[in-house]
């Protein structure tokens, strides 16, 4: 039976902070847990130790893959007030810190921008494939992630070619998200969102794992029930590393979030 | 007599990390320190206690503001090995911690981009106008911002429409860069550059400080001697905040750095 991300990610008070139990199936192959998963859980640990409801800014540091099942996160409060409030908290497993975080907690309110960055034009999401539904007939031997059953992916054809044998050559891929559980995007949810396409440098035909080294997360708004629109493009792959700049649409075309990781590039 | 860069981050050995004196010339405005400028003294401190010699990736909390003048390092160093270190680093004035980063240094390498995303069309710098002349002619009582003496800026008309009561709407501002005292630029330099401009909200005819919250720099290769173009962008403003995408360019024109961060906006 699959968790819902509410279980996946359900923390217990603890000293110092809370206890959690990290879902193994939110990996990304080889046992790996996805980053915006873990990066999730974390804000939550963020927003129930703040006065604020919201995660608006996260940065973190993966030291270290995390493992599955048991965690620690340590919470130390930093300078806040009635707008804001800062901290920082780390994730632990029983190998040590996995992963460390500067996290900024605030009240999002309901309310129009008074600028917005329009979304691109997309193919509709009736329009597209499912990474979960070509995972299901994967040859004999291939692992199918996790992370797609939690998280339904609908790739846009047009940013797609890579998983039909023909890379654009460009580093963009855009796909429709949303959780598998039936959960509405909310901002904890939009954290989990903001790490959960496949490299894009796979849209250049370089295929492999690309571990994040530093991931920061920005939630803007309050988003619309509905599928978000997610285009993750890179600037500059060189030197073995790799940059992916994510911006998160919601139903409504407003965007919603924003996030930027320096990973490893694959060989 | 105005300080160098190379001055004005010098660092001095201590317990735990490192002790510095905070430049007063590097303000915005009212006696504020830029944050780029403080971030470039942490990047130093993060370099300096790592076996690598450049700062690719550092993720900033802005607890308050910093004062001018004596200061101090505290550095926690994480998990390293042969391509990358990652570290913890407080910089903190008489009142207590000012900048909490997560400093991530490996090192850099010449070579060419697999993919490298090109610049923008930009006036050339002869043809683009400078802050710091325009701010020797200020009417009296108006501050210029140090800052502004000691990164030479010189906008790109096209985006500097709000500087000729003409704001343009589109909260975007392209300037080349380079540092008054001669110094070309390198990793710490692109730190410092990387919130080096005004509030993108000031295109859109909103001027008024943008305190920033968080932000994070990524430095994505060496860069060439001569002038840097800078493109600062944000996405979306509503609901009391603002984000600040930079993209930079060496002399060659290639992406060099990357920041985002999230600021209050304007009133």
């Amino acid at each position: 039976m699959s968790q819902s991300f509410e279980t996946a990610t359900a923390l217990t008070p603890a000293e110092g902070g809370f206890t959690a139990t990290l879902d193994a199936g939110w990996d990304v192959g080889g046992g790996v847990l996805n980053g915006g998963y873990l990066l999730s859980v974390v804000a939550r640990a963020a927003v129930e130790s703040s006065p604020h409801e919201h995660p608006v800014a996260l940065s973190a540091s993966y030291l270290r893959a995390a493992a599955a099942g048991p965690a620690q996160l340590s919470v130390t409060p930093g300078p806040g007030g009635r707008t804001l409030q800062h901290a920082t908290v780390v994730l632990s497993d029983s190998g040590g810190p996995a992963v460390s975080v500067q996290a900024t907690t605030a009240t999002l309110v309901p309310g129009d921008s008074s600028y917005s960055v329009p979304p691109p034009a997309a193919t509709p999401v009736e329009d597209c494939s499912s990474i979960a539904e070509h995972a299901h007939v994967a040859p004999p031997g291939v692992q199918v992630p996790g992370l797609s059953q939690r998280v339904e992916t609908r790739l846009d054809p047009v940013t797609a070619g890579w998983a039909l044998g023909e890379p654009s050559g460009e580093p963009v891929i855009r796909a429709w998200l949303r959780f598998a559980d039936g959960r509405e995007p909310d901002p904890l949810g939009l954290v989990a969102f903001a790490d959960a396409l496949p490299p894009t440098s796979w849209a250049t035909g370089r295929f492999g794992w690309a571990p994040t080294v530093q991931l920061q997360v920005l939630v803007r708004a309050l988003p619309a029930p509905g599928w978000c629109l997610v285009e993750a493009r890179a600037s500059e792959i060189a030197g073995g590393w790799l940059d992916e700049d994510y911006r998160i649409w919601d139903s409504t075309g407003r965007l919603v979030a924003q996030s930027r990781q320096l990973a490893r590039a694959p060989r």
